[in-house]
């Protein structure tokens, strides 16, 4: 934890150069708007430690993998996000000398993250000579409104100097990704073009032959007048530049506008490319920077109207939670169904911007509750076109008849992930896969989405848990044995409590539906088991039997359910009797040692009862969680949230608030010393839940909202929007009152302290603030 | 299962010339002297496929690792024994075109490895033009007496050609191993000399600086008669060579004799071996081919007399044996106790040339009872003289205070493996290599070596094994958490009964030679315990209260020990159920099914029935092994001998003679089409153990050697030589009788079928066979 960027309540601000802190910065400043993003790379040359990071949303390369020892069923490659061309560029020389913050002499610096506005921002003042002086200021957004635009307002004010300036506007396509396998560059060149004031680049990908057009255009101003220049051209494989100089004298400000438009084959046919990134930055240039700017905000502004929380009494709080909603929304728009959500989203290379559970299990609920629900809608189409691939991936394992199994990490479908342990064991991800299914209905009310999509991934993943569940003659019961839960500090385990769960409840979920169906409209039902081959009879009769007889590892005397089997064989002993050096453990201890201590990554059985929370009375809720939270590590980003939301149910508020400020300045303190790397994106979406669903107590029951709120000693009042089945509201807990705004035209049918109420279209309802908690 | 070779008692025999074969022949016609060894590649130039491979025992070199995922603790390198200097090239060309049997017309050919006087021999019969005819024969030999030499016999004669020969005979150090992690060449040369009939190259290992000097002589006789050539002399990087020119008549017979010594500075002072390496080569050369090889058959005469098996009756079964006496003895002669036998010997580069637990647990027992004792003696010392890098690899896994843990895969005693499943969990290999202190004692009789090297390896691994137990409370007993066993088709289990019972075994075994030691040695005890920093009263009471509290894994139902918590939840079923196109499994199944089924690689309950036989009756052995072995499907070439030695004992003759067969001829038969590779060296331990402990039922027992002979149906004798405590006897197994022979001069204490009988000096004994066994 570092306390490091200045709190305030819409910006995050850095005071000061810090070279070694540079990588962090430019991670906590990234920006993105779904379609690509950047990394908050300097525009001038920088000799000093960074990650040079531009990314496409969508455009990877299957990195071949790199695997000590091989298993049947392994995949051949990891996919991996790509570093795209460069096209921030913007060479400057002070008579000669390259500026290079790495070896100026720097008076002052600021870097800023407006996240109402959404711009990033960046100020510092160098000597050039002895005692002479400029200011440089730049401005750089993507934009939200025309998401293949980005823009740089780049100004240089003389203080005192007077001289020469050398200007070199460039795009450079000769990058590569810091994390190769085998230290390969992934780009071709296709095609180049430069002349005074624009140029382009064409580039693709080696294998995937993704064509990503990268175009530039600039204007150049002195004291708000445009200039114009006749630049020298630079052009070579993957770079092309205009260099020009001017003269500036004390006092002056020379201002570089840098329009640039990045196209890719995902979205325009490839021999239409040139044409149309012309075409693009004609236009963008003609609407200038100023009204793309406005209309930029105004998106922002809109996004804003229905996600953003507001806590008073705590500044790191709001700047941590506005942080969080952010980069969310920088990384996932919802407008593509073939994007997904990475977990360091354009902030870094790691995990190579594939999409794991972290998806069903946090982003949607966040994107559910705070967007339109197309956004959630194309997440679930996301894996529904992946369902094909998911059935060829359990063939390789062995699994028959339309069994599917999604992966645990992956691009387009085909897993890229190859631990044994994980790769073939950590199945848990397909429950969630089809939790997910049930969780966008009950939030949008959308029962098409069934019969059109959902049920046939519910009918793959169904015969998945058929396929892999084995009776025990010992046990008389049926198991699911040799899995890895949640909690990956366990690998290799029988009868995980939360898989058993979760596999039980998806063939129960996936049999009601058939029923469903069958009265609803038995003619579509009729067509899906013959595009599935479904043999109802003995499929639904298997499917019967194990939800019946499935076994469920419980232990009496603590009245709990047991993690798996064996767990209390272990070592039992609460985490914090782990010395301060030896954490976080998964960098101390031998993986062995973790494997057989009692320790946990993150939720496990409460991921179980904070799924199905509705099954569980409070007491059973409150002995599991004082069983396991105390063992718990939280050495998983995702972990701290989930567990902050049962505490939070349970009336443990001090242990809730304690939770969650472990996640909610995670990336601005860097909590874990690694956002170097990027950040954690869907663990964003866990704080934004903590506080909704945890203090807020905000569920879905009985077709309404419900609400249970609290407020956090520390805070004076909080307040969050939220929609459910169109209808956008808002909330607010202070001391002593529950405010609810309806924002629509339609009713909202409310929950609040078991009390039903029905607000009108633009109604607002205050309720007296009730702090204990019903069972 | 292939048939390939011609059987013979003493030869092997490959006839015609199968190019598609020749990776399979190189494996199987190796060559080796425990100092040195190679593939049997041919001496002339091959463009076929073919794997190139001479190696110098101890000459390695730590290739970097490659694994996708890494965890704590993990190696950095994986050694490799080395592609040393090829000294076997002989370019032959006729009439200016180059021999080479990938394009020859072949008229015959045979390749024989004579077993007996331990040589190489190839002959080939090609037409060289349409009409006209030459014959090549070649033998080669490693000598077993001098251990740096090799030799060379080429000879071409002419049917009907008249016309020139071509030879380049060469030195050649520009190669490479076909399985490097980074595709890197990792020599160096060092110094290179060549003039007319001889030259040598002195190499040097990158990183680990290994410096080996190949030198070569020769002699061209024609018609048995010395003709002196004036050769060309090439000298380029990394290789020499000499060219010559001579003519031939049809009739005449060209022979030219290479001889080699290979000289390491693991022998000799860096600065000295071009010196001595010229000595050897004038010392040899002096002594003549025909004394050398005399020599050399004399050495493997004396082997043949104390380890040789003879069996009537079933000559493919004759032939086997040998072939497997003969590479072990190849592979490991035990002057060094700086080498160890990799599980392929000098017949392949899998598996690195290491060390794995296959030696305590099968290369060991069989050098013990055909070996003089120092043999045994260095395996054991180099396992403690890595005890302190034992230590060190014990203690990045968090252990303390002088905990040993054996690394899984070795050169030098660092941990080479890296899967965490095996590297730090497969711990078994600690007590394999506590139990071959107590092995070698009892065959050997060296109580010395306990107090002067045993006691101390003992120690460290109790001192892991106490720390590796947690408590449990549950269970109210000591436990053995997340283990994979010698079964590696369980993966991180739970109370492995192999371990459990291993690790009490060394607790108690160490704790009874402490009180030996304190009564007849207390000094030499008071000086280990100072050494070893070790606390008498905690460490001995800690491990009393292990042995005499911790938990075995049972069955009540079927009375037999459990091979781990939880084995009979799974779906119990025969291994002959599993369809024979998805055999081997671990060639057709993911590896969470292999996990998740119940099928046993290799023996791992009965792997502890071997080695505590004593500890159990009769009825228990059989109810375990009629449980455990039909699941088992023998995946690993150490498993079918071990069963068939249980199936003697328990009397279940054909099952031991079935699997028997299935360890006899692996190789020579190539069951699991893997002979390419390399041989199995380390198994052929167990076919010998398979009849000698097996069919012929011999133990140690109350110090005198036990025999429980009988013999297979279709074999008319069989007989076996052996050594107990410097006693050298033979034991012949007919229809009728035991005859038991004393070859020494010493008495020798034996017990057959529970009779005792004292067998003087060069005394002879028969026994009526007795067919029906003991309980």
């Amino acid at each position: 934890m570092n306390n490091y960027y200045r709190k305030d309540k819409w910006l995050i601000i850095e005071d000061g150069f810090h070279p070694e802190m540079n990588r962090e910065s430019e991670s906590i400043f990234s920006l993105g708007n779904g379609y690509m993003g950047q990394r908050a790379n300097f525009e001038e040359q920088y000799s000093g430690d960074s990650l040079q990071g531009t990314y496409v949303a969508g455009v990877y390369y299957p990195d071949k993998t790199r695997v000590g020892w091989w298993k049947n069923g392994y995949p051949e490659y990891f996919a991996k996000v790509l570093n795209t061309p460069n096209w921030i560029g913007i060479d400057l020389s002070v008579n000669g000398k390259e500026v290079n913050l790495s070896s100026a002499k720097i008076i002052s610096f600021s870097r800023i993250l407006n996240m109402k506005e959404g711009y990033l921002e960046r100020s510092f003042k160098i000597h050039v000579s002895r005692s002479k002086t400029i200011e440089i200021n730049s401005r750089r957004f993507i934009s939200m409104a025309e998401t293949d635009l980005g823009l740089i307002k780049y100004s240089v004010k003389s203080v005192d100097f007077e001289g020469r300036l050398d200007f070199g506007v460039y795009l450079n396509a000769d990058v590569r990704n810091e994390d190769t396998n085998f230290g390969k560059k992934f780009w071709k060149e296709v095609r180049r073009e430069v002349k005074a004031g624009s140029g382009y680049l064409i580039t693709k990908t080696l294998k995937t032959d993704f064509h990503v057009a990268t175009g530039m255009n600039f204007i150049f101003e002195k004291d708000n007048e445009t200039i114009p220049v006749t630049p020298d051209i630079v052009s070579r494989e993957k770079y092309i530049s205009n260099t020009f100089t001017v003269s500036i004298k004390p006092g002056e400000e020379c201002t570089l506008y840098k329009y640039v438009s990045v196209l890719s084959s995902l979205n325009s046919p490839k021999e239409l490319l040139a044409d149309d990134l012309k075409q693009r930055l004609k236009e963008a240039v003609a609407k200038g920077y100023n009204k793309l700017f406005q209309d930029h905000v105004e998106a922002w502004e809109n996004i804003w109207s229905t996600s953003d929380v507001v806590i008073e009494g705590d500044i790191a709080a709001q700047q941590a939670i506005r942080f969080n909603i952010f980069h969310l929304n920088q990384t996932y728009t919802g407008k593509d169904e073939r994007l997904n959500i990475g977990p360091k989203g354009f902030t870094g290379e790691k995990y190579g911007g594939c999409t794991y559970w972290d998806t069903e299990a946090f982003g949607l609920p966040f994107f559910l509750k705070t967007a339109d629900q197309k956004v959630g809608r194309n997440l679930l189409l996301y894996r529904y076109k992946h369902l094909e691939k998911s059935v060829a991936n359990a063939e390789k394992l062995g699994f028959k008849n339309g069994a599917a199994l999604y992966p645990m990490v992956t691009m387009n479908g085909e897993e890229c992930h190859n631990e044994w342990e994980i790769t073939f064991e950590e199945i848990h991800r397909n429950g969630a896969i089809a939790f997910a299914v049930f969780n966008y209905i009950r939030h949008t009310g959308d029962k098409e989405y069934m019969s059109d999509y959902g049920l046939e991934v519910l009918i793959g993943i169904s015969r998945f848990w058929s396929q892999r569940t084995t009776y025990s003659q010992n046990l008389k019961k049926y198991v699911i044995l040799g899995v890895t839960g949640p909690n990956e500090y366990e690998n290799n385990v029988n009868n995980n409590w939360y898989t058993n769960t979760l596999a039980v409840w998806t063939l129960s979920y996936c049999l009601q539906n058939i029923e469903i169906l069958k009265v609803e409209n038995s003619g579509k039902l009729k067509a899906l088991f013959e595009k599935t081959n479904f043999n109802y009879e003995s499929e639904t009769s298997r499917w019967k039997m194990l939800i019946s007889e499935m076994y469920f590892p419980f232990d009496p005397k603590n009245n709990i359910f047991l993690q798996q089997d064996g767990f209390l064989d272990k070592e039992l002993m609460p985490a914090n009797e782990i010395p301060a050096d030896e954490k976080p453990i998964n960098q101390h201890w031998s993986w062995d040692r973790i494997l057989r201590s009692c320790f946990i990554k993150q939720a496990d059985v409460i991921q179980g009862l904070y799924f199905f929370e509705d099954k569980f009375d409070t007491e059973t809720i409150r002995r599991n969680f004082d069983f396991y939270e105390p063992m718990t590590v939280h050495e998983s980003s995702l972990s701290a949230c989930i567990h902050s939301i049962i505490a939070s149910r349970i009336g443990r508020i001090e242990k809730a608030y304690e939770l969650y400020l472990r996640t909610a300045r995670l990336d601005l303190d860097d909590y874990n010393s690694e956002v170097s790397d990027g950040l954690h994106i869907t663990s964003m979406a866990g704080t934004w839940l903590a506080i909704v669903e945890g203090f807020g107590g905000m569920r879905i029951q009985d077709n309404a909202i419900r609400l249970n709120p609290f407020i956090p000693i520390k805070w004076q009042s909080y307040s969050f929007n939220s929609r459910f089945r169109g209808v956008l509201f808002k909330v607010k807990v202070t001391k002593t009152d529950v405010i609810v705004n309806n924002l629509s035209e339609d009713a909202l049918q409310l929950i609040i302290w078991g009390k039903n109420y029905q607000l009108e279209g633009s109604e607002n309802l205050v309720v007296k603030l009730q702090m204990d908690f019903p069972a």
